[in-house]
């Protein structure tokens, strides 16, 4: 198995978790688990292969990553009230898969030979979409876009670190480790110390 | 015409009829009536061709589709105010598009050699997103996830009953006619007699 | 640079004002400025690229249209706080770019030599998506779908003059100038003046 899929594998697990704990959230059926689990955990990567026009799209070329998603949905289903608190654990999972998701989209781009822009977006792309579909779906806030914290910002600067360690010679394994550290380390210092950027403020919007 | 075009132009009829249902309840204008008809109607069908890349997607192919929705919201934009209850017939009407759509879905997967598992997607996608893009675009609570309500699930059921209809032998005729029926009578059953699932449910989320 | 390349980036550089403004009222960060302008910049484009299955996607091919975006969103950050009334600003705006974008759109589609209903719905995909993704992404009131006033429609009689310029014998760029003056002056009018068409309206829906 090639270092792309087995990332693709593990973002997949890992947004499938954070599906179903939202699933979990607004107290849906199990067929609605398995629905935003596959949703979330696929939704980044299918655009992203969309968009490349990769044939097929990974989970049409590999129905595993569903059957994944699924029992990961599954599992949530009979477990997730052991959890104290479930909205915590939704932020760190979804932290972990936006890494990992972003290392994926980043490298399979790279692979691809496309240029540091398109790397940078379809790193993006893969890491954050995915949740976005989850949270417009189910009517939450999208976590992409909520103030005072880093989110877009960590996958922005996860492909930026996938882009240079390639500019530097790294092979595709070290970079996908750079992009990965760099954006779980910015994500998890926004969630735990609060760390942020500058937001645009004025006179309030008329 | 074959079998599946006459499914799909079936499925763009009554769907758009929803989605002209859904505009009346905003008060939109005639073009606001046909832009929801028609996303709606081939919202759906055309996600499930863009993943499967067939191409072209059906209504570039063939735009007759188009003007289908664009007729049926026009025939619901002067007919509308003599329904007593709009809601009940938005429901009931979703229920057959959504039974239609998910045999065509299926169906086409299944004629292109997919996988049961891709079928089973194929035959959700189709039935699903159109009036999934309806709600969100119109803001109301998606069908998709009200809860104590059975709908994912039926057209989760709707396709596996394709995919063991086609393993024991069935035609595709057959294969579809099963599918429409187990999508159409769990759904009637949900809206009728109250139908579900267990959902989840344990301490408040917090 | 050929007439549609020339409308495309005319496009994506007004539409991404539009998106870093409504980032400027959600009060985002500078990255949430970037992403906000880079999916509104692109997002109609994309859907039109991908339906007519144009490959590569036209900002994968030129990544000069993203920088574009993000120059703009740069430009926003710095001086939106100079503007009286942001929402007027916004909308007018928003009037420039759907105009020339309905008008890409079309372009796009008849130099593809698709038929009339084709050329007015990728019209209209092109001008409106990216705007509708802008609202639903930042949980605004779709402008698409206000009442009492005119948003789709002019997309529509934009791209309807497109087809009929092209059907009397205009060159492209004599057809791209009727619908976006068709486009523009139908919103302005809708702005300014209040036009509208009659809405749908009877007892209230239950």
């Amino acid at each position: 198995m090639s270092l792309m899929t087995l990332l693709d594998y593990t973002s997949v697990l890992v947004f499938a978790l954070t599906g179903a704990l939202v699933a979990s959230r607004a107290q849906l059926d199990i067929v609605g688990f398995f629905f935003l689990a596959c949703l979330t955990a696929v939704g980044g990567g299918t655009v992203r292969d969309v968009l490349l026009d990769r044939n097929p799209v990974f989970w049409i070329a590999e129905p595993t990553y569903l059957l994944v998603a699924c029992g990961a949905a599954l599992g949530v289903f009979f477990t997730a009230h052991l959890f104290e608190s479930r909205y915590r654990l939704l932020l760190w999972l979804d932290a972990c898969a936006l890494a990992v998701a972003v290392a994926a989209g980043s490298g399979v781009a790279l692979s691809l030979d496309q240029g540091p822009a398109v790397v940078v977006v379809m790193g993006m792309i893969t890491g954050c979409l995915g949740g976005l579909m989850r949270d417009v779906v189910s009517n939450e806030v999208p976590l992409v876009l909520r103030q005072g914290e880093l989110y877009v910002t960590c996958a922005f600067a996860g492909s930026t670190a996938t882009v240079i360690a390639a500019a530097v010679g790294f092979g595709p394994g070290l970079a996908a480790l750079a992009c990965a550290a760099m954006t779980f380390t910015l994500r998890a210092g926004s969630i735990h110390y609060g760390w942020c950027l500058p937001v645009y403020r004025s006179r309030p919007p008329r």
